[in-house]
C-alpha cells in the first residue's frame, strides 16, 4: 500500500502554496509540491512521485515500440569524439557537446544523440543477412547538451530520452518504415490525450530526407508555428517578420503560435551508413543499410504534459502517466466516520489495487490527523486523477456511500461501494483505452 | 511472441564457436553469441538478450528495495566537483574521476558515486522532521570510472548499479537500517542461487562505522580473500605473502582465494551529513541525520553470475534473471513431425506464457529451416534453463510426448502436454520461491 505518510516528497511541501516564481508550470509545481529538486542548471533530482511518472511513462513508450518490434538495447554515453569529426557534425555541434579526456588522454564526449555511435555498432564483421532485415534498435537513457536551461523539465543538460534507429534493406522499405513509426508515434500521442501538432520539419541537419516533429501548442514553447485558418495545417514559420503563407494551401490566413517538441522522426537514407560502411548483404553483395532515426523526450514529454493540463496551483497529468490513478482518503480520527468506515480503506484499496491496469496505482493519504479537507486539496494538488473520500454517508449502517471526485473533469458523485468500484473501472477503460 | 529470427544477436553469431579469448567467460561468451558488443575500453552496446536479463535484474532489484520500503529517485550524473574537493574526497578518488567543464568553465565530473550529492539534496530549507523519518532512497542508473578495464562486465568504465541511501535519526536505528538492508541483500543473493560470501571490509574507505561486502568466489576476482577451514568464515586476506589467521576463530589454517565484489553495504554515521548540514528537527533541533549507503552492481552481478555459472562455451544463468526462461523447438520444415505437431507450438507457447512469472519469457526458435539438433544446441549455449522439443513422438496421435531439458541439470524426460505444462510450473515456482 503506498501511504502519504511514508512518501518523501520533501518537508510536507504539498501543504504549501506555489508563487509559480520560474516562469513555468511544471518546474514551479514539481519544485514547490516535493517532485523534484534542483541540483544545478538544468539538472534535477527526481524525487519519487515524479519517478513513477517517468516510469510510467518509459513503460508505455517501450509498450509502443514493441508493437512495431522494435527491441531494447543500450549504447555506452561516452563515446569517442572522433566519431563526430568523422561525421561532418562536430563542428555544428561543438558547443552543446559535454567534452572530456580520459586517463589516456583520448577525447570523448556524452552522446546528445547516437547517429554515428549506432552506425558503427550496425559494422559487423560477420554478415548481416536480408534475413535479418529490417532492424529496429531502441534505447530509453539519459542524454546530455551543454545549453542553456530553462523552463524545467522542458530544456536540461541531462534529460531522458528514448532514441530508436532503424535499418532498412532499400530505400522503399525504409521509407515503409518512417510511415509505420510515425503512425505509432500518432498513436502515442492520441493515447496520451492531449492535442498535438505534427509538422514538417527540416530534414538537413541531420542529413536526411525527411523529417516530421511532434508539438504540444503552448506560448513558452521554443518553436516558431504557424496555423492556417483555411486548411488547417500547421507548420514551421521560419521567417523573421511572421509575414508567410501555408505551405500547403498557399493561403496566407496563417497564426502564430508557439510549440513544445516532444518527438521527432528523421528518414536519414544512407547518410551515416554509406560513410561508416554499415552493410548488410544484398545476396553476396554488401550494401549501406537506409536508415532512420526517431526520438521521444522522456522527461521532457512528462513536463510539456504537466505545462499543458496544470492550472498555476494544481498539478494535473495525463491519466496513463499520472504517477498514482486513485487516492483514497480515509476519515479524520476525530471523527464519527472513523471507527465506523475506516474498514472499508483495505477493501476500497484491495478492490481497486487488484485491477490489472490500476495495481500498484493507488496511494492511501493515510495521515488520519490531517482533515478530509486539507487532504483532498493536497490530493487535487497533485493532481491524481480520481479521489475516493471515505466520510460522514460511509457510516451509514444502511446503504453506506463513498465519494468519487473526478479531478480533471471538476466532477463528483456519491457511490455505493460497488458502483464505486465499477465506476472507476469504467474510467479507467475509457482512459486507456487505445485504438 | 519473442522468435528466435527476429531477435538482433548480429550474425546469427550464436552459431559460431567461442574461443575464449578474453580471459573470462562472460565477455567471450556475451561477445561470441551476439549479446554484447565492446565499443571502447569498458564500454559496451548491451543487445536486446542481455538487455532482457538487465532488466529482469533491475526489475528484481527493485522488488526487493520495495521490501524494505525503499522508495526510487534519480539523481544527476552530472555533479559539480566542488562537492568532492568539499568531502576531501577529491584527492583519493581524482585519477578514477571523469571530469569535464561546461560553457561556463564549471568544475563537473560524471558521479562514480553519490554520497555528497543525495546528502546535498536531504539539506532542505523547509524541514524534515520526525515524522519523515527514516528516510530510504535509491536509484538505478549509470556509473562512471575511470580505470582499467577488463573481464567484461567485472570492470567497466561506465556501468549500470544500484545505489541505496539511508537516513535515520539517530545511531541505534541507522544500525538496525544497516541490519534490515543486509538482511535484504541475504534474501536478494539467496534468491539467485548463487553461494556467495559476506565478509567484513574497511569502512574507512568511505568514512564509515561498519561495512560488508558480497563476493563470488571465482579466480579472476580482484578481491583477495581468505577462508578458515576451522570455523567456515571468510574475511579480507590485505598481508602481501598470504600469512594470515582467521580474524575470528584466530586459527591460522587459512586459504586464499578471490572474490568479485558484486555488493557492498557501509554504515557512514554523520560524516557526510554533520558536514553539509543535513539535518532533521529532533521536536525543533536540528540534528545531522545518521547515513548509510548500500551498492550492488546490476552489470558487474550479471558478468559475476555468468561466470560463475558458464563453461567455456555454454552461457548459464539464475533462473530468475536469465533472459528467457523457457525454450520452445517446434519441428523441422522437412521432417514429419512438421505437418503432424506443429501446431502444440501456439497451444504450449500460450499456455506457458500464462503463467504470471513466465509471461514474456518465452522464446520460440522459429528456424525451421535449421535442424532441431543445431536449434537445440543454440539454446543451450545461450543457457535458456527449459527447452521443449516437439519432435518424432509428438506427432504420435495417440500418445504425444514432448521433449523437456533441464539444462543447468543436464537432465531430460519426455512428457504428456498436461505434464509438460505442469513440470514447468513446478520447475519454476521453485526457482523463484523465497524464503
Amino acid at each position: 500500500m503506498h501511504r502519504v505518510s511514508k512518501i518523501f516528497h520533501p518537508a510536507d511541501s504539498m501543504l504549501q502554496k506555489t508563487k509559480n516564481t520560474f516562469g513555468s508550470k511544471n518546474q514551479s509545481l514539481l519544485i514547490d509540491y516535493g517532485l523534484m529538486k534542483p541540483l544545478d542548471k538544468g539538472t534535477y533530482y527526481y524525487l519519487p512521485i515524479l519517478q513513477r511518472s517517468i516510469n510510467k511513462t518509459s513503460a508505455l513508450i517501450k509498450r509502443f515500440m514493441h508493437k512495431i518490434d522494435a527491441q531494447e538495447i543500450t549504447i555506452p554515453n561516452l563515446t569517442a569524439t572522433e566519431f563526430w569529426k568523422k561525421s561532418g557534425r562536430y563542428d555544428d555541434y561543438q558547443s552543446e557537446l559535454f567534452q572530456l579526456k580520459d586517463r589516456n588522454d583520448k577525447m570523448l564526449l556524452l552522446g546528445p544523440t547516437f547517429e554515428e555511435v549506432i552506425t558503427h555498432m550496425m559494422k559487423f564483421g560477420q554478415n548481416i543477412g536480408e534475413k535479418q532485415m529490417p532492424i529496429r534498435l531502441y534505447q530509453i537513457g539519459n542524454k546530455f547538451r551543454d545549453e542553456n536551461a530553462r523552463y524545467g523539465l522542458l530544456r536540461c543538460r541531462e534529460f531522458l530520452m528514448k532514441d530508436l534507429y532503424t535499418f532498412d534493406m532499400d530505400k522503399e522499405s525504409s521509407t515503409q518504415t518512417y510511415e509505420e513509426v510515425n503512425e505509432i508515434y500518432d498513436k502515442f500521442f492520441k493515447f496520451l490525450g492531449i492535442p498535438f501538432k505534427k509538422v514538417e520539419a527540416d530534414a538537413q541537419q541531420m542529413g536526411g530526407n525527411l523529417s516530421h516533429e511532434y508539438h504540444y501548442l503552448t506560448p513558452i514553447g521554443e518553436q516558431k508555428l504557424q496555423e492556417c485558418s483555411v486548411c488547417n495545417e500547421t507548420s514551421v514559420n521560419s521567417t523573421e517578420t511572421g509575414d508567410s503563407e501555408c505551405p500547403k494551401c498557399k493561403s496566407n490566413r496563417v497564426e502564430k503560435c508557439s510549440g513544445i517538441e516532444v518527438g521527432h522522426t528523421f528518414l536519414l537514407g544512407d547518410t551515416y551508413t554509406k560513410r561508416q560502411k554499415a552493410h548488410y548483404l544484398k545476396g553476396n553483395k554488401p550494401v549501406p543499410m537506409q536508415m532512420g532515426c526517431y526520438g521521444i523526450g522522456v522527461t521532457r514529454l512528462i513536463g510539456a504534459a504537466i505545462e499543458k493540463l496544470s492550472t498555476d496551483s494544481h498539478l494535473r497529468w495525463p491519466f496513463p502517466i499520472a504517477p498514482f490513478s486513485v487516492c483514497i482518503v480515509p476519515p479524520e480520527k476525530r471523527s464519527k466516520a472513523f471507527n465506523a468506515a475506516s474498514h472499508y480503506l483495505d477493501e476500497i484499496h484491495n478492490q481497486l489495487n487488484s485491477i490489472p491496469t490500476l495495481h500498484d496505482s493507488i496511494l492511501v493519504d493515510d495521515r488520519i490527523r490531517v482533515t478530509v479537507g486539507d487532504r483532498f486539496r493536497d490530493a487535487r494538488r497533485l493532481g491524481i486523477p480520481l479521489v475516493v473520500i471515505i466520510g460522514k454517508k460511509a457510516s451509514e449502517p444502511e446503504n453506506p456511500q463513498f465519494e468519487l471526485h473526478f479531478i480533471q473533469e471538476e466532477k463528483e458523485c456519491y457511490l455505493s461501494f460497488n458502483d464505486l468500484i465499477a465506476e472507476i473501472t469504467k474510467y479507467t477503460q475509457e482512459k486507456l483505452k487505445e485504438d
